[in-house]
């Protein structure tokens, strides 16, 4: 699956020294220096974590407390990394997930808002999420899926409101589920309470425990801040011994400085904080390393994620995780484009490359994002899918072995001959990338044909991967312990 | 200009050893074998030349001959090769440009049929190729100008035929141009007499001759041949002292074998050849390495540029012309796609970086191509503009300087606190990458703002551009000289 890595391994057999893609934008010096000013950061500066019990923590392990701010210094920082495992696996009766050394997980879009249909947008309708999540589950690029929370939640039950993102995964997903939450956003009591339950769930549907399972998501507040639900959800993820996950989402000249490697210094700082913390509370506990930061556009002063920074935050992320020898989650296909335009395809494969060559080992947000996060386009979905394929080929280099020098044919065809004798060779189908949505025919032809616009033969290949999604087998149980958490009209089938 | 090296730079004043980047897709090594193998064709299966007197030279130095076809030795090649200068300068009234070392001189489109209007194709008009010359004489991204041939020459006598390429080039831009050359096609006879006229209408308008003032074209015919026309065209460039530019464009499993490393060896040996050639008839004559073959999309058998493999070509090439210590050309803004639609974007950027990336001298196809050379997109050329800057913001990397790590800022501001401050700060507008056409707006206020799609704005975007263009000053004499050249409604305004 990493199949960027062909040409490194080549390289090894070759003998040859190699760098990572990233080491041309951010070297290893470079990423000791961001490193060494998050230290700084975290000794004179400190982290605000707004929880008591947290607080506690800290102070008994023996770091500086002033009021929620907390100090550390640099022998605590890397004891604490020290006890965090390279590699972790989730385990799942769907398949299993080693995430370490670049695993280039990709899962889909999480909290699209909006979908984009036909040059306009709507809010995205119930019905949509599940079409959106039968195009991850039917896509051969998204590794593991995921559910986003229902929007139109009227007519649903509070536990339906909850439950529903875990249950209709667990229900009808084929693929993995990496990450699974209880949407405790309509909670106005008993928030730690229903997320423990969310989790329990997974382990009941499973019939075991005290496997990892799901990966806890958690966010600090830029700058230099964890609040207190989060805090509290990681507590409960420590409890239930399930690795976590943290995001900064710094936005320049907002929430973070005006340059990209003071931002990266300081939610590095942040990141690290958090980790410092999960180590104290429990050893050896497995984190990703995670990093969401973008660009901002001050005119409307809103987030830029289609921005050669949000790459190089990437890069850097990549090269932060590798220092600290941990997994890490960054990247993925986005773009800040409304509509099906060019914008969307230079910004999604600018991002799509950057990703693969930062190789993180979760990506989330992988297909199908426009309008800084809040667009989901179904086309766009599948033209992503493409763009993968396409940076994957690109990313696997030069086969320079003596079958593919191809001496013996040149021979034979010699000076002004003609190669084209036949079937297409097989050497041919494995070295040229064949897309499956891009339009590659002469101009002529195409408007001979009738001019049809991508978008169209794309929306037809939407329909039909729709159509192909079947459920999956679980038992008469699992869907019975499922089924109060599910909206009515989705129990039977979606 | 070449901003895409000051990562490196900052790499070598900290003393780290770095790569190129298109080290990651081809190494040192590869390339080697592939110049092995290329000696090896040279040697075993030779390269047809087909013209008398060319044959008869290359007899004189002592390669071995077989009818039309001539086979030569490592050491007639490294020995021609080693005479070739590893940069040259065109100089020229408008401005002087050095080629060598990754100039990265970007140059428009050549030779399109179509345009792009709206959804529809349309032949070009005269008017069109006007405008295409306009666009890119007011381009803060294009460095050298080209003017492509009338395709409508139902009025024009033959002088305005074949010299009006030149002529209003000469005349009208604002830049250099590095490639002037008589149309020659709609001549029935006197070929060689009107291409060397071409060369010498020029030497008149600078006043000067004696000086490299223009590059010639000459392509080879893959497989391993150089027919009769581009050998005449090249005698008569030696003979006028002008740089020659030598352009295989090869196409896998018709003129070429199937895989990529073959179709590189294959037309390596092609251009190794010309140079080998252009050294015996005038040792010194600078040479430019060029390559543009592609992919073959088999359904319809035709040329497809926007493709992975095209990138990995141009990577070859500049690892070629390294090795070889010489000037090149290669890449582009490729697309095979035929709207103003997401493929257009994908296929572009990755060419764009790629392009970049590989660090040619000279780019041809820099800005608005798509439907595999054939179609011209005014609105897809000012995007271009855009992907250029984006990739290079991308790859100048991150900047860990100490007044870069933001430290007293971070400070200041402190843990959960907000760092919008009055106005822009200076170093956000230097980081961070603000698009010229690109919509960054928020979704919600896209679509409060009456949902205007980006090839509407870039569409107003072109015709200010194209409003911008005001001729340069030439002398009464300069104008006169190339008045009889110049189809009469555009001798006095374009």
């Amino acid at each position: 699956m990493i199949d960027f890595y062909y040409q490194y391994s080549i390289y090894l057999k070759k003998g040859i020294k190699t760098m990572k893609p990233y080491e041309n934008y951010v070297s290893k010096q470079d990423i000791q220096i961001i490193h060494e000013e998050s230290l700084k950061i975290l000794n004179e500066i400190g982290v605000k974590f707004e929880h008591p019990e947290i607080l506690e923590i800290f102070k008994t392990h023996g770091a500086r407390i002033d009021g929620n701010t907390v100090f550390m210094d640099e022998k605590m920082v890397m004891n604490a990394i020290s006890t965090i495992p390279e590699t972790f696996t989730i385990e799942n009766s769907k398949g299993n997930h080693t995430l370490g050394g670049g695993s280039l997980i990709l899962m889909p879009g999480v909290g699209n808002i909006f979908r984009l249909d036909n040059g306009h947008l709507h809010k995205m309708t119930n019905n949509d999420t599940v079409d959106q999540f039968k195009l991850s589950d039917t896509s051969d690029v998204i590794d593991c899926n995921y559910f986003n929370i229902f929007l139109d939640d009227k007519g649903l039950s509070i536990d339906e409101r909850v439950f529903s993102p875990i249950a209709m995964i667990l229900k009808y997903s084929n693929k993995t589920a990496l990450h699974l939450q209880a949407n405790t956003f309509p909670l106005k009591s008993g928030m730690s309470e229903s997320f423990k339950k969310g989790l329990e769930l997974i382990e009941k549907f499973e019939g075991r425990s005290g496997v990892y399972n799901n990966i806890v998501h958690m966010n600090s507040l830029s700058p230099l801040c964890f609040d207190h639900d989060p805090l509290e959800k990681f507590l409960i993820a420590a409890e239930m011994n399930q690795p976590v996950w943290f995001s900064p989402c710094s936005m320049p000249v907002l929430t973070g400085p005006p340059s990209v490697a003071g931002l990266i210094a300081m939610t590095n700082a942040e990141v690290v904080s958090g980790m410092v913390l999960s180590q104290l509370v429990k050893p050896g506990l497995p984190v990703v390393y995670g990093q969401t930061s973008a660009s901002t556009n001050l005119r409307t002063v809103q987030l830029s994620i289609g921005a050669p920074e949000t790459a190089l935050i990437s890069y850097a992320t990549r090269g932060l995780a590798d220092f600290y020898k941990l997994p890490c989650r960054t990247g993925g296909g986005l773009s800040d484009a409304k509509d099906f335009d060019m914008q969307a395809g230079i910004e999604s494969d600018m991002m799509i490359r950057s990703t693969l060559e930062a190789a993180p080992d979760l990506v989330l947000h992988a297909c199908g994002i426009l309008g800084s996060f809040n667009i989901l386009s179904f086309e766009k979905f599948l033209m992503d899918e493409d763009t993968y394929r396409m940076n994957r080929r690109l990313l696997k280099g030069i086969n320079t072995e003596e079958t593919h020098l191809c001496h013996d044919l040149i021979a034979k065809i010699g000076p002004r001959g003609n190669f084209l004798q036949g079937r297409t060779p097989k050497m041919f189908k494995e070295e040229f990338f064949i897309p499956k949505y891009f339009n590659k025919e002469d101009p002529n032809q195409w408007q001979e044909n009738g001019n049809e616009p991508v978008l169209r033969s794309v929306q037809s290949a939407v329909k039909e991967r729709l159509a192909s999604y079947t459920p999956p087998n679980i038992t008469k149980e699992q869907s019975n312990l499922l089924n109060k958490y599910i909206p009515a009209c989705y129990r039977e089938r979606i």
